[in-house]
């Protein structure tokens, strides 16, 4: 017997197989190509062109480690946003706080919330049939930059930052999240591999840090997303997430009766430990914890838009900014790897820009990439 | 130009490819087939029997997370024993510590060795020339039962626990590596992905339990050995490594003076929470620390010994023995996935009695399969 491949198109370089069992669906929405195949050691997995999005083996590596982190470090969420997130396992995880009366989510792919509700029932486990759950299938970007309700948390179960989807990586849409955010609220982005995604985690962390006074990244390895740990980009301008007490974390858990396969209070602790060849990428909002942090802070603040102000008026000089801006955070923790895949743009330029039809194709072809794609 | 792909055959049911750009050796050893392949993103790649062993891209991650922990718990390390090893990786790492005084690796394939040494130089860079290596070709397991050397760390960067590589991941190995050790001193193993070498990890952390007063595990994600956390197993009859202080580490760290890309004492204290999936497969270990882990390992420690005699006098009564040693675990970390597959004796049977030519094949060709297979 011939053993069939599903072999994903996520890297040019890199590609992961997973052995197809049995297809349970396959179709075409407005979107995207949906495929839903089986397989023995992960169960049912969802991938959309071409690319691995959840498997029922390992999703709650991933859909725990999103949604508990913000839920317990703020402690009081009864609101939330749900940007992204088509398959409901995020959803699912969110309604087992009993704290939370609201929950909106957003997904621009209507068809695919179906297809998910029929064929991926221990991803949403009814969770759409819950009465505090608003589904408003649609573009996210949008809705925050139109909606009047606010929230406390928002979590952006989001594509990649590539291609349609990299609006809700920039600015712009951080400045609208901030806008619906109730006071003392936060927000959780997936921010890719670690490994193979660094350069996306840095200038989505980055953006963050234009528009929170706090932003930075925490790390879960998620099997089905090869390269190490995944990144989630933290932001909020009233919490430093790493710096709330292990003790505060544990006793929320606990007071919230919620049962989890993966999360615990320990694990809510590692996540935040940040590997150096990492930390030159999220210096800036690692540096800020304490009073040192908090003056470090001001300082960077006031320099960043000095440096704005600077560039805008006179474009051409904006050699120096670099140097105030990034030399210290290098100093600081040593990551030839890092340092010298950033100074190499030719690679970079080929990555983002890939040849060819198939390759073009690539490119709009990411991890997550439909679940809040823009049309 | 047609793409071609190096994928893995380390499982039946999951495989990563990487795009070999250029193949820069290959070669057949007394143990086993060689490849050095190229690829854009992974710099050179160690491929042994149709399974990745190490890229120049992702080593350090590997490397620095199974050599540094033993190193600084212990903290005053001067002799170091390497079963396996061979691309001189573990061995560099090692060396990179001014106390150290001499390191022994034993790696039973004398002509991989030479291999790695002309074809991955940034893996070794030099180490074994320096004057503290010795280098002895051989069986790891046959040395540790008969040499008159002793050490303050043994570290086994061997095969999986299948195939000929087994014994290494057995109470009379273990044993043989109590009987080498110096006071003090502490045993560190790489034992598998976690999340799909699972019974695996249960399997060698019971056998460490057996011989040393104190096991446990830590996890530390390494891109190219796919599923999630990689685990390392650890042992000491002195040392419980999780509880010692960060500070400690950190302190120690400092005053060795040496430079790491990945590790730093906060990735050296995340890598001890566990997830809880995982705790059952480590309860034991994990549950001992603290006055109350004393009291409870010594009730266990006289249990297992007890439960051995009346397995011994009445093999058929065993059944009620189970129920005693794993019941409070179980009840303590709920962990759904992982009992289920437990309790899954088709599954775990198909798993590791494969059916059919090749994938008989792949029994015996297990990640790091040759580091120090046994002839």
């Amino acid at each position: 017997m011939t053993t069939t491949w599903f072999d994903e198109t996520l890297y040019p370089f890199y590609r992961q197989g997973i052995r197809v069992d049995g297809v349970l669906f396959k179709g075409q929405t407005k979107f995207q190509t949906v495929e839903i195949l089986q397989n023995e050691r992960l169960g049912r997995v969802l991938c959309l062109d071409g690319v691995v999005q959840t498997t029922e083996g390992d999703e709650f590596y991933y859909h725990e480690s999103m949604t508990h982190v913000g839920m317990l470090a703020h402690g009081r969420v009864e609101s939330v946003l749900i940007i992204g997130g088509a398959d409901g396992g995020i959803l699912r995880e969110v309604l087992k706080h009993p704290n939370v009366k609201e929950v909106v989510i957003v997904d621009i792919d209507a068809e695919l919330i179906d297809m998910c509700k029929e064929h991926l029932p221990l991803h949403h486990a009814g969770a759409f049939d819950d009465p505090r759950t608003i589904n408003l299938p649609g573009d996210g970007a949008a809705y925050v930059a139109e909606t009047d309700k606010r929230f406390d948390l928002i979590l952006v179960d989001s594509t990649d930052p590539q291609g349609p989807g990299i609006v809700l990586f920039q600015a712009p849409f951080f400045r609208n999240c901030k806008r619906v955010m109730k006071k003392g609220g936060l927000m959780v982005t997936q921010n890719g591999v670690s490994f193979y995604q660094q350069d996306e985690l840095r200038d989505a962390h980055h953006h963050r840090l234009e528009v929170f006074k706090n932003a930075g990244a925490y790390l879960s390895p998620v099997p089905c997303y090869v390269g190490a740990h995944m990144a989630f980009g933290w932001a909020s301008d009233s919490m430093m997430l790493p710096s709330i007490p292990h003790a505060t974390i544990a006793r929320r858990l606990r007071q919230s009766g919620i049962e989890t396969r993966h999360y615990n209070p320990e694990m809510h602790a590692a996540y935040f430990a940040i590997p150096n060849n990492l930390r030159p990428l999220l210096a800036e909002g690692h540096e800020r914890t304490g009073l040192v942090g908090l003056v470090k802070a001001i300082a960077s603040r006031l320099g960043r838009k000095a440096k704005k102000a600077a560039a805008k008026a006179a474009p051409k000089k904006a050699a120096p900014r670099k140097v105030a801006a990034k030399k210290p955070a290098a100093k600081k923790a040593p990551a030839k790897k890092g340092a010298a895949r950033r100074s190499a743009p030719k690679a970079k330029a080929k990555r983002s820009a890939p040849k060819g039809r198939a390759a073009a194709k690539r490119g709009t072809k990411a991890k997550k990439s439909a679940r809040s794609r823009r049309s």
